[in-house]
Parts: C-alpha cells; structure tokens; sequence
C-alpha cells in the first residue's frame, strides 16, 4: 500500500469519456489499495475561452482578475471528476488551492510557493476519499486568489507530494515517458526506465515539454520520486529520481533540441570594464533570457562576442542593443536565424572524458559545422544549422548507443500548463 | 454621499455590451460621490451550461460538488466586471463569497448565512475602489464552499447591506420597478414608488418575481432599504421599507396572481382526532407544500375538506392520499385543475373594514364564483376558475383605485436566482 499522487493534464480530462476514463483509472489504483491524491489541470479549451471573453472586455486585463477569472478553470475539472467518480460507486471530494492549504506569495500569475497545509486533504484521504484537488492555484497570506503560472500544475502535484510524504507523484500525460530523444525526429527514439533530477531538468529546460522544470527541481529538492507515464496507456513510464541507474556502457541518457534559436553578433566592441555586464543587464530588464554567450579575443582593445536567444526576442533584442549605443561602443550588430542548439545530457558525462569531442566528432561525421558550444558537468550543446538537425540527431543517437530495438511510441504534443 | 449596494442578475451582464453598458453605470454611481459595493449573479447560461456538463457525468451528482461547480458562474462575473470597470478607468476588485467573509451552514444546495465579516470589502471600499462581490455563494466553518440556492444573489447583496450598514441596497432587475400588478395583465398596472416589506413579502411569496422572498424576509429583519429599479432605463424604480406611505384613499397596495393552483378534495373524513394532521404530515414528508386549506361542517361524523397545492405536485398528491388510506377513512379524494388564486395585498387592510367584503362583491360582480378563500391582516386570496383571471384582476384594479393614468412599462420574465 502506497501513497500515490496523481497528476492530470487537462487534454487527459477533455471531453466526457475521456474524463470517465481517467476516473476509472483512479478508482483502479485505489483498489490496489493505496491512498490516492488526484490533481488536475484546467479541461481542454476552458483557459483559452475564459481568456478570449476577458480580451473583449480589456485588452490588458489586470493579473489579479485574470487569476480570479481562470482559477475557475480547474474548479470546474475538479467538482465534474468527482461526481464522475462517485458516480462509478467510490468516494471522492474535491478542493480548490485554497482549501487544500496551498499557500502563495502574492504575485498574480507567477506566483511561488510558500507553504502546504494539507489538512483538510490528508483528512480526506483517511477517511477513505479520493481526494482531488486543483493544479496550478493557490491562496496568499492576505487571501488572494493566485495561480502558479507556466508549469503550474505539475508544480503543484510534486509539491502536494512532497507535503504530505506522498510515496510516488505520477505526472499523467500523452506520451509514454521520457525517450532518448524526440521519437518524432528519430524513429527508434527510446523510452527511458529511469533518469535522474539533473538529467530531467537539464532535458526539460532544453525542451523536452513532458515535465515542467520548476516542477523537476520542487522534486528534486524535496527529493519527491516522480513517474512520468501515458494517460491512454498501461506502460509503465520513466521514473525520475535521485539514484537513476545508468545502463551499462551509456554514459549519455538523452538528446534534446531547441528549434527556436537566434544568434546575436556584436562586433568590435570597445572592451572597457563593465562593458559586458551593461549589454546583459539591458537585455534582462526587457526580460530577454540569453542563453548561449561566446566572446573572441580582444584585438586593438576591440572584442567581438555573440549569444543566443528565443527567436521571438530578436528584434526586441535588436532594439534593445542599438537603445544602448550610448553607453556601449561598439561597431556593428547583427542577428541570424534558422539555427538549433543541440544538446546531449547524461549525469555520467562527467565521469568519461571524451563524451564531448565524440559529439564533436560525429556532427563534423555528417558534414555539419558547429557555431557556437556551451557545455556543463552534465550536459553539452552545439549551435547548428537547423537544415542539419535531423540527420545530426540520428547520428548522435546512434554514435552514443541510444537506439532502440523496436519503433518508438510518438506522442503528440505535451501539456505544459 | 451614500454607501450603496448595487445587485445585477444573470441577465443583466449576460453580454459583452451589457457587461459595459452595468459597468458605466457602477462607475456614474461612485462619481455622483457614493461608496460602492456590487453583487453579480452568473452570466446568461453559464449555469445551465454548467449543469448540462454535469448531467453527461453523473445523473445525480452530489450537492457538495455542484456547489463547487456552480460557484465558478459567479466567479468569472466578478473577475470580467471587475476588467471591465478597470478598462473604464475607475478601480476595481472582485472578491468571491469566501472572500467576502460570506458565512454560512454546511447546507450545500440551500446554505444559511450563519454570519458575515466583511472586513476585505470594506477596506478595499476605503481605498476607493468599487468591490465586487459573487452573489449566491459562501463558505461554512469547515471551509465548504456553499450555494444560498434559490434568491441567493439577491439575499447576498442584502445582507452584505445589513453587515456593511449600507445605507440603500440596489436591486437591478429587468422591469421597472414593483406594480400594483402584472403589467402583462392589466395594461394601466401603475408602478409603485413605495411599498412596505410586508406588503412586499406577500407579493413575492404570490408570485410577483422581482424580489425573492427570502432577500425581503432579511431586508425586513434587518431593516435594510431596498430599491428595485431597472437595469436598462434610469426610472426611479420603487423603494421596499419599513414606513411606506400609503397614498392617499388607497388601502389595497397591489394584486397578484397565481396560475398554478390544484385543488384536491377530501370527502366523507372519519371525523377523529388527528385525522387533519395526519394528512398534512404524510404530504409534508413528501415535499408537497399546501397553500389554502378549507374544511366543511361535520355531519354524521363525517367531514369534507379542500386545499390547494401547485400544479405539478397534483399525482403525488393524490398517491399520498392513497397510500394513507389505511389510516385515514374517507369516501374518496378528487381534484380540480385550471384555477387560479388571485390576492389583494395592502397594509391598510388591517384598519380598514369592508376590504374583503369589497373583493367579494367586485367578484361577483363580473359574473364569477369564488371557490375558496382565505385571509390574512394584509392580505386577502380567492381561488376562481382560471378563465375568469383577466376579467377578475382588472375589475379589481379598478375597483379599488390603482388604475394608473398611462399605459404601464410591459416588463420580461425577471431574474429570480
């Protein structure tokens, strides 16, 4: 007997069968006899519909109303898979952020966890309930209604999880579990058994969308086991947890990619101390994340320097650049798209030199050449040429032993809310 | 500069145009310098729509969880009212029932207000902004979330009135304000500018849909002044209070109707006692409320008695009757449909003798019988053959001086929830 929480995504609760479906399964793993914690996301459509009627009313709606307005999103997913539930002869009981003590600071529309006071919920449960409760919301000291913001309902299963000792968060989802790499773009793709916190954050943050990372590392720092497995599905899924076990003779556990790459170019910049730090520190205000930085060596007290960013931000970062001539001396600026970081992940990377340079080797293997690198301990990525990706992937996964024996499950498109 | 409760039903924010058209109208409210608290009700069909949802998924689904569901009705109004008053350039919030301090019984379905601590409302009133609040909703010492049930909106904004010592509470509905009877019935029908709480109690409870019953039974207790005035026009509308002036000559207040009468007979009654309580018992027990009750003399130890209950309980009724006929001794039970009982209603009928006597012959007086009657110290009913109730509701509206010198404002069928 296990204490199991539950996640679901609001595709898996979409339409009445499907919501009949997942409440059947629920009902199942309670017969095995554990104690279930249901939490769920906001149905299909009902987030987009709520927002388009606030948009006709006002274009920038203040983020208190907006919380207001969609926290009832995930109010309606819990009270109707409740009654589906009881209506399948087990006993249930819904709770919104608030009542199941799901405490907030009060930043409407990203706001961060505070504290968990599942009473009411751990109440529930003893008494034999299935407990079900909404993802992504929760409640600040002053009694705001405040919502998590992107990844939130994850974010809210593992720290319920973690809150109540929980022994498993299973993160329900469309996809089997995590693979080795997209099985869209490689067709022996292979679903992992297990992968670490490190691996998984390292692989969400590079787009991987099957686990929101805030929610990887809530779990990896209150060291919540977490299953990542298919609604529709029976397979078993990937267990992500501190001790993943490497398979024998694999030191790389996963390819990620990020088609949405855009290159910014800086040349001959006056190399002044704090020169740097000023073109970043604008850059941020604006809220453009950088993610890749290259800098060449200074010649004639000149230096050029490159990064990457979302391909969206290029001309607010274009912008943002010529905003601060001003300040920063420089001689020109450019931007180039139509380029993928490709990134290999595995904790044991660390431990084997060489890993990086195969990779080097291998992509080179195919013709391609790399134009930017950024590594960490467990982690490597290449800037290429988005024409190359497909055939760099394959090359990669087979170069460091990833293939599968069989054709791979293809998922469709992950929720992320 | 007052402090005002202002409530919009369903209907009245059922639009993007309407939605603006009540917000322009909170926000001249608080520039002719008043405090402003609102109460909304959910939008158009959002309820029907929400139950339809719950029906595919449970034919009998527990009131726990519809109240959880129907709750998020009144929700999304207050977050889209609140975006639009904000997109107007007044300040706003928007607080749910729990928020508002609305406290009630674990009643689910039916909730009683227990108490209420309005303490967010007010500060957020201090700071100029203008609060609202869901109508029809609160939470129990437990922190269930509840529903008032039927009138629950309009018992909301009365007691947030009482609690905040609002000095008028604000009803806005889709008729003009009170008549002295339908305006569908009687072309003349004259919109009245006062009206005691009593006299209104009884037109309510008679079927005079503008106020609910339950909101003037709290507006009396707590001697809060109402207004019913309309949402779409800026007619003065009519005020609800303890010491309504009665006009001059006039002692009869209004006239209403009920078109969904049943009479059921009783005949040849084993005279013991304890027979009449043992029949009311068994069809209370039932759920089947009794209006008018009339018994005959006894002879030989038999009686005969009438009374009336609405329409659609008429069957179960009479399966009542028979299912106690092992304890009860009587000849046999029969009923009479197509009635209608019509009712004067004055505060001045108590001191003022010949009133009933005066109803009676102007019913007669268009050739009609009466076949049953019943009184109270402001009230005086007559049930007649439904056929007769143009004929019958217009001779008394003109017998006893209501008829108003203009043709009346035809109003729609009202909000009730």
């Amino acid at each position: 007997m296990s204490f199991i929480v539950m996640k679901f995504g609001g595709s898996s609760v979409g339409t009445p069968e499907r919501m009949k479906r997942v409440a059947q399964r629920i009902i199942d793993r309670q017969q095995e006899g554990n104690d279930i914690v249901v939490v769920v996301s906001a149905m299909g459509d009902t987030t987009d519909d709520l927002i388009d009627q606030s948009k006709q009313l006002n274009p920038n709606p203040p983020q208190r109303e907006m919380d207001m307005l969609l926290t009832v999103g995930e109010q309606i997913s819990i009270a109707l898979l409740s009654m589906t539930i009881q209506e399948m002869g087990a006993k249930a009981m819904s709770f919104t952020g608030w009542q199941a003590g799901m405490k907030t600071n009060n930043a409407h529309g990203k706001a961060k966890i505070t504290d968990i006071q599942p009473d009411s919920v751990l109440n529930a449960v003893k008494q034999g309930h299935i407990a079900i409760v909404a993802g992504f919301q929760g409640v600040s000291e002053e009694g705001e209604i405040t919502t998590l913001g992107r990844g939130g309902s994850d974010t809210t299963a593992v720290a319920m999880a973690a809150a109540m000792k929980a022994d498993i968060c299973e993160i329900y989802t469309d996809v089997d579990g995590v693979y080795s790499t997209d099985p869209r773009v490689v067709k022996n793709a292979r679903k992992l058994d297990e992968i670490s916190y490190d691996e998984m954050l390292e692989l969400a943050n590079l787009g991987a969308a099957v686990l929101h990372p805030r929610a990887v590392e809530y779990a990896k720092h209150y060291n919540v086991k977490l299953v990542v497995r298919s609604s529709f599905t029976g397979n078993e899924g990937t267990c992500v947890k501190e001790d993943a076990v490497m398979e024998q003779g694999i030191v790389v556990r996963g390819i990620a990619f990020d088609k949405n790459v855009t290159r910014i170019s800086i040349l001959g910049v006056q190399d002044i101390p704090g020169v740097l730090a000023g073109v970043f520190e604008a850059l941020a205000e604006n809220g453009i994340d950088v993610d890749i930085i290259v800098q060449s060596f200074v010649q004639d007290g000149k230096a050029d320097f490159s990064f990457t960013i979302s391909s969206e931000d290029k001309q607010k970062a274009l912008n943002v650049i010529e905003g601060i001539r001003s300040k920063v001396s420089y001689d020109q600026a450019s931007s180039e798209e139509g380029l993928v970081k490709v990134s290999i992940v595995g904790a044991g990377m660390v431990s084997n030199p060489g890993v990086a340079a195969k990779m080097f080797s291998t992509i080179s293997s195919v013709g391609v050449s790399i134009k930017m690198v950024s590594t960490s301990e467990i982690k490597c990525s290449c800037v290429i040429d988005s024409a190359s990706l497909q055939d760099v992937i394959q090359a990669l996964h087979t170069a460091y032993g990833l293939d599968a024996e069989e054709k791979a499950f293809v998922g469709g498109p992950s929720e992320r809310r």
